[in-house]
């Protein structure tokens, strides 16, 4: 039984399915991916159905499990996979729950509340109308959340754990990624941030795995 | 040293402080809470923005740690002071996958991309303003989400993990709360377990700990 059959990534081309080839790369594990992409009827066949009811991108198998929601994966493959050498959630449960707070904080102020509006009424208007006032609401609140958030990276730096790289990591730049994508404003940190972890072979790995085929 | 002194809650009289209330009743824990509201003078104290920088409730301080975010403090606390009779997050990986799974799709889901917007634009449009498009949006999105969730509910039920109540089970039973506040369509499947988990004694404890004083 090969690896790379029980370890299945469904979904490319997203700041979401990018977060899992990732997390993926930087724990060194192999996997296939199905390049299944958001809005296609590739996502009304009947083996996508299967693993995504929901029809959501990115969507994990490895062996019998079958997991959705991108920091629920990353997470996942971080506790599961990590070593002593190479470890993307920490053990102690005062830096976990660092870890958590970061996690919601970017899933929720960020991707969720900011970024996920613009997504739907400026880079989907055709699907989802137009909504110029929850729009300029979402840029303010991106601005205002991210901006809140430079007095804990620069106090901890490199990382946003400190001195060690994680999943969160991986979350937050995947939203840096896209914030510059909507023009949104990144505070400088965040900019200095970005370009430190984008040096990452494991993200050009990620990139490269997440395009379209 | 009291541990009522050194373990404190600030925030009460939201869906997102009342989480935390509930945690730690479940929990057993004393603590002492301090009753910030939302959008309230006491936000600007110094007291209150030594503990937030970006005035947000609810904060958890226990000992030295203050944490942010309430599915973090639910899950910090969970992995913090569960024991063996009584726990809020499972330990094999495999099911904390499953725990993550849910911890994500109740936050950005429902709580952040559903509820959040309509916190802003219904609830609020005094100072977010009038959004009739992203509201109509983010009530279709909520009955698309909760409903794509009722099969993996009653597969697994009673709680969101089965036989075992934990922490996804409060993040879950506060969005239900309010989701009938906005009026939002709940599956009858949903509305059952939420009838379930509302009558733990703790959930009470919760509600009259969160009520503004």
């Amino acid at each position: 039984m090969g690896v790379t059959n029980t370890r299945v990534l469904w979904g490319v081309g997203t700041a979401r399915t990018v977060r899992v080839h990732w997390a993926l790369a930087e724990l060194g594990l192999q996997y296939r991916t199905v390049p299944t992409q958001a809005r296609t009827p590739a996502m009304q066949e009947e083996a996508f159905q299967r693993v995504s009811p929901q029809g959501k991108i990115p969507v994990l198998e490895d062996g019998a499990l079958v997991l959705s929601e991108s920091p629920a994966i990353v997470t996942y493959l971080a506790e599961r996979y990590s070593s002593a050498d190479n470890r993307l959630i920490p053990e102690s449960v005062l830096d976990r729950a660092r870890y958590f707070e970061w996690l919601s904080f970017i899933s929720m102020e960020l991707d969720a509340t900011s970024i996920y509006v613009l997504r739907r009424h400026v880079g989907l208007p055709q699907i989802y109308g137009d909504a110029p006032n929850a729009s300029a609401v979402a840029r303010d609140y991106f601005a205002r959340m991210i901006g809140s958030a430079v007095t804990r990276l620069s106090k901890e730096g490199p990382y946003l754990l400190g001195q060690q790289f994680s999943g969160v990591d991986i979350l937050m730049t995947s939203c840096l990624d896209i914030a510059e994508r909507y023009d949104l404003t990144v505070p400088e940190p965040f900019k200095h941030y970005r370009e430190r972890v984008a040096q990452r072979p494991a993200y050009a790995a990620a990139i490269a795995a997440n395009k379209p085929q």
